[in-house]
């Protein structure tokens, strides 16, 4: 079965989508990349989900933006390389706001896309689990646990997007064994820091993080917040890391007199400082670390975080995933896959929810 | 197949759901009412819908509306009075916009529901037919052409809650012969005046209407709308003939020494004139109209309609609905049916999309 996965993640930098090809080999479940492309959200779309992120969208807006993405979904599908038909298209929408265990909230019209393209769309996949009391999140860890496990190494797999996440995935394990959730910022302080001060959208391979110092009394107010030390399962967004926040943090802890750089490094120190810290809580025997998304580009944040693992006691070699960039967009494919073939996507151990479920919905059109 | 079918209209009355045992014979659908229950919504669930409508909810209430309205459901179906197992659970959701043909808005979370009933939940049935370049409404056409069509009568549907719609339904018509559009206000405009003039919520069989007079000017203005004028395939909605348009009507008409009877008389008698005069521009041979919803009930507004058509040069008899109350909601048990069974819901005439297609989105849990 061809599925596409579509990912817009909280950085808002473009919609991602993977193509897999999914199947049964014996007891386990086989998804190999057939193409991944990346493509920019319409100027419209774009300014519709920046004010409805800073919660200034009306009504009619947010009414409109649902719809706004499926035209922009339905045409990266349209538009994509790899012409095979697709069994169907799953995709995460746009996340607006994300208030477990009560509620979530990811913007796209499922019914609008399949009506598009003709294709059947899954989609709204974390509000089952959240019905259930779990955080609806993270929903990754699933296609790590089918993906990632290696017969004889403890692995963490690593995705830093807006937010970071951590799957812990000890040798062997089998699904439920499996334990995953969200460890804090992950891109979106370093890039309000980016953004700031240098004006740029990111720090590429994490040149200006390199150049700079930490400032000791920001790192302390960023990094005590209760959430780093909140038991799992517990996931984060937006609401709570906010670039309002970082914008905060920032005035308050910049100097004429210092470098602009020591607030990149600061926060880069701060997500590098909250990936080690749980690791070296929840996963210390981990040899093996695979990062995926837009951090993992960032070599100094590797660098740091290494460092800060090794000084825990933790030894663990730091790889790029083979598809960093293309990981979660697979992940939702797969999810996809999932709910088609009635099988649940959530681990109730990790979003905390109280069953397993099929999650999402499908629109046929 | 038993389904039951929830509906919540713009009058955010109560929630309604008919529980329909729905089959085939021979090329016909069958469609019969197991049962028919009204419940209120719970307090914190009704004040979160008043804030959405009134365009003052936060970001974090509209997330979290679509649960709150899923937890409400459930509860209506778990405390059913009819105990079969249900086969599916159509839910209509809450209106919270409506920009056709951009966008729809209906709020209610179909996994949410699935994930809580475990039962498969059919929602969000407007969306696919605006994708489409339809009005996304209504939709109810197809189970009037279904269940309403008579060998040798002209009948119209008229449904009068929030607004007021009517289907077409000329003698031995075939789905495609059928014609559905929404007439104007329903019973909006006629409570709103009731509200602002006797604090009623609504006026219980047309007793205050009766009571008074048109006042010319008003009525001039209220059926001043261009909308009127619009040829279908059209629908509307509060966006329209709002609350504080009526208020603003209200206001600049009433006078301290006429009665204030007057302004309900002329908010029915602006409902009875545009219900009249669609029908004897669009339907002039009827004979006979089946009327539901709530102002189904307001014998003062039924009969302005019949004189009204009369001078018209339309005879037509006005007979109350068997189920008037529970038509919408049976409707969308229909509705659902159809897209479990993977059959279209639209009316492409109808709603002005351009092909008919399997409308809303199936979450299974």
């Amino acid at each position: 079965m061809v599925i596409a996965g579509i990912m817009t993640g909280t950085s808002v930098d473009a919609i991602d989508m993977a193509i897999c090809e999914i199947s049964n080999k014996g007891d386990r479940h086989m998804v190999s990349l057939c193409s991944f492309e990346t493509r920019p959200f319409s100027d419209d779309t774009r300014e519709l989900i920046m004010r409805a992120l800073a919660g200034s969208a009306s009504m009619e807006e947010l009414c409109d933006l649902p719809f706004f993405l499926a035209r922009d979904y339905a045409a990266v599908v349209r538009e994509r390389s790899f012409s095979e038909p697709l069994s169907g298209v799953a995709i995460h929408g746009q996340t607006l706001w994300h208030h477990p265990p009560v509620s979530t909230w990811q913007a796209a019209s499922g019914p609008a896309l399949a009506a598009l393209l003709s294709i059947p769309v899954i989609h709204d996949f974390r509000s089952a689990d959240i019905a259930l009391g779990g955080q609806g999140a993270p929903l990754v860890p699933v296609f790590d646990a089918a993906t990632l496990v290696h017969p004889t190494v403890d692995r963490v797999a690593l995705n830093v997007g807006g937010m970071a996440n951590i799957t812990i995935l000890p040798r062997n394990a089998s699904t439920v064994d499996v334990w995953a959730f969200d460890t804090g910022p992950g891109n979106v302080w370093i890039d309000a820091g980016i953004r700031s001060t240098f004006g740029k959208r990111y720090d590429t391979d994490g040149h200006i993080g390199r150049a700079g110092r930490v400032i000791p009394p920001m790192f302390q107010e960023c990094t005590s917040f209760p959430y780093y030390n909140q038991d799992p399962p517990k996931s984060t967004g937006r609401e709570l890391f906010s670039e309002s926040e970082a914008r905060r943090l920032i005035t308050k802890y910049s100097h004429p007199s210092s470098p602009l750089e020591d607030v990149v490094t600061t926060m880069t120190e701060v997500t590098a400082w909250s990936v080690a810290d749980h690791i070296k809580r929840y996963a210390p025997t981990t040899t093996e670390i695979l990062v995926s998304g837009g951090g993992s580009q960032n070599s100094y944040l590797l660098e740091r975080i290494g460092v800060l693992l090794r000084e825990a006691g933790v030894e663990a070699t730091i790889v790029v995933h083979e598809h960093w960039n293309a990981k979660e967009a697979m992940a939702f494919a797969y999810l996809g896959w999932r709910t088609i073939n009635g099988l649940p996507g959530n681990l109730p151990r990790v979003t905390g929810a109280s069953r397993a479920v099929v999650l999402g919905s499908i629109a046929k059109a």
